[in-house]
């Protein structure tokens, strides 16, 4: 018998939440951050190796999947979880996002977005409507709406317009969305950085009815500073009883600040990307292991880490693989990556258990700048 | 206490023979397969995973090394076993093999070699003694003597100037080699596919009296048929109580022939080189995943394979990876292949402890034939 989709809230500590999702694929502890795995794979990762650095849920586009190896060959194949061997939760986007980001090869309508594919310039149209069925087929755990990732900077009127036509998609996406027990579908905020926009969109979604509600449109080069003001705006009127999801955020420093403005659901590209390119998340910043100050260090990327990639091997070792563009420096960096990240949320937890949360974030604060040698600006997750 | 460095014969089948050898790095059941490590890294393996193939020793690369992070950056780190975390025995080329393949940037005197980098066009002299010494400082547990690995084809005159030459560098890699316990140092025989040159040359190394032999300069064009003559023609001179090396071997075929006529180890970079172009060995023969048949196959790429890439993924994912260039593909097919290759390597030392070798080389060639997708020229392993 599976499970009814449902978000249990355990504790507060401030604004700060911890809580348990449960599904037909597994229970999420809350914060939960999760692993993105674009084509139907955590790059680098085996999912075990996922499960491993304590991860419940992962990430899958639609985008991607819907053209390579389409839903249709992955729902043949018995559905994402089985294709991917991921058999825990799974949430996956609309593809909104993504279409609209393919700048000269995609066109909005009111329908939807046309669009030609990236891989081989085949033309699709992504509506609501298909999206929901997309996502049905992949067998999400969690389907988000089909919606308009407001660009940022947008004037009032633009944002207005923009979360209005995302309104009408999402009443399109909940109709289309076939309920089934334990499988749930998130309504996606919008309203750039005007709250009264941000106020409108979460009220009429709330209306509809989903399962959770995620905060979009932020973490497109805005800041931390206003990412931070929006969700405070948009957190007071987001039901108690449903989980948060903030799209795409993001650095650590933004994931602890959300959590202890409400959010409980997080993902984002940077520790697998990272791990990528030679930039690792520590617990006293990041550390690009490229630089030729580690290629004779002997020592662990955090000693204090219980990773294989630091339980096993040295900064001059990994500066080595990254030099020499070795995949294994790929597969050890966004291990632990995604370790730290995990440990991360794990630590948020036990302090929002604790009501200990505002120390955390202080003492967070303190070590994380203390070897970082990020200097972007922060907030692009 | 460190081991000395010990062949030990346990069982002959026909010429095959299994055997063990002793080192200071823990012991290595033969016939033995050597995954090749070229840049400290068995490339989208971790070494625990390598390990857990049933790999026993791995191979390195003097001549990458060398440039890269350099033998002094290695030794200060710790030797190459900690370094890579390779804590089993490590066999290491000479590097001459590969910068005589460097074209137009090496040139070869009695001296030695001088070669331009490929990495920053810097010059180096690499020879018999400076090879040894860069070995050394790697913690090789098993050295190769520097030779010259004659071309194919080469006439009877290029054959001998080039085998004496590498005699030569045999005596002088023999005098700069620092003898340890449980070290040991390989000869090379050369002599291209002249019998009595062959002969001459593993007199000659004999007389030097190293801890193994290798045969050299094979697979290198020749074909499987005169590979196997010259191993025919050279195995007899070679003494019982030493193990027997054949370089750069080969495709599944090629070792089964060979530990036929008496061959005890061999590397290859085949089965880690095709997992990242998505060709897979299996008993029926190779399978290139990419091919479109494979795209909706629920079925694995082996069913009776116990690899984690069989067990957990079908080839409709594989197919799905490769197409995607997902580096989880190449890490997948890579542990498949290898885990292929140790279990016929298992396999083989099984059937010679029960002393039915033809048997099983016999199976093997029905099987292997049945899938397989390969149509390239045998022996250019």
């Amino acid at each position: 018998m599976k499970s009814s989709f449902e978000f249990r809230l355990e504790k507060k500590s401030g604004r700060g939440r911890t809580g348990l999702v449960t599904t037909a694929h597994g229970s999420i502890q809350t914060p939960a951050f999760m692993p993105v795995g674009t084509q139907a794979t955590v790059k680098a990762m085996l999912p075990e190796s996922v499960r491993a650095t304590g991860a419940e849920i992962v990430l899958g586009n639609t985008y991607h999947l819907m053209l390579r190896p389409t839903a249709e060959r992955v729902a043949r194949l018995g559905g994402l979880h089985r294709f991917m061997n991921w058999p825990g939760p799974i949430l996956t986007d609309s593809g909104g996002y993504q279409v609209m980001s393919l700048a000269g090869l995609r066109k909005i309508t009111e329908e939807g977005v046309a669009f030609n594919s990236h891989l081989d310039g085949s033309k699709h149209l992504l509506t609501a409507e298909s999206s929901t069925e997309i996502q049905r087929l992949l067998d999400a755990t969690i389907s988000m709406v089909f919606d308009e990732c407001t660009p940022y900077p947008a004037t009032r009127d633009q944002a207005q317009q923009s979360m209005l036509r995302s309104l009408r998609w999402a009443k399109r996406s909940r109709l289309a969305f076939d309920p089934r027990a334990g499988y749930g579908q998130f309504g996606i905020v919008q309203g750039g950085i005007y709250p009264e926009l941000r106020l409108e969109s979460a009220a009429a979604q709330l209306e509809m009815g989903f399962e959770g509600y995620a905060i979009g449109g932020l973490a497109v080069g805005e800041g931390q500073e206003i990412m931070f003001q929006v969700i405070d705006q948009t957190e007071p009127h987001l039901p108690q009883d449903r989980p948060r999801y903030l799209m795409g955020v993001g650095k650590p420093p933004d994931i602890v600040g959300a959590v202890m403005r409400g959010i409980d659901m997080f993902d984002c590209v940077l520790p697998t990307r990272s791990g990528r390119t030679a930039q690792a998340f520590t617990r006293f910043g990041t550390v690009n292991i490229r630089n030729a100050r580690h290629q004779d260090s002997p020592e662990p990327l955090d000693p204090a880490c219980s990773c294989p990639c630091c339980r096993q091997f040295s900064r001059g070792y990994l500066h080595h693989l990254t030099r020499s563009k070795e995949i294994l420096g790929a597969m050890l960096l966004t291990w632990h990556n995604l370790h730290y990240y995990q440990e991360l949320m794990a630590g948020l937890r036990q302090a929002i258990r604790e009501d200990r949360l505002k120390n955390f974030a202080h003492d967070f604060s303190l070590d994380y700048g203390s070897e970082n040698e990020d200097r972007s600006n922060p907030g692009e997750g």
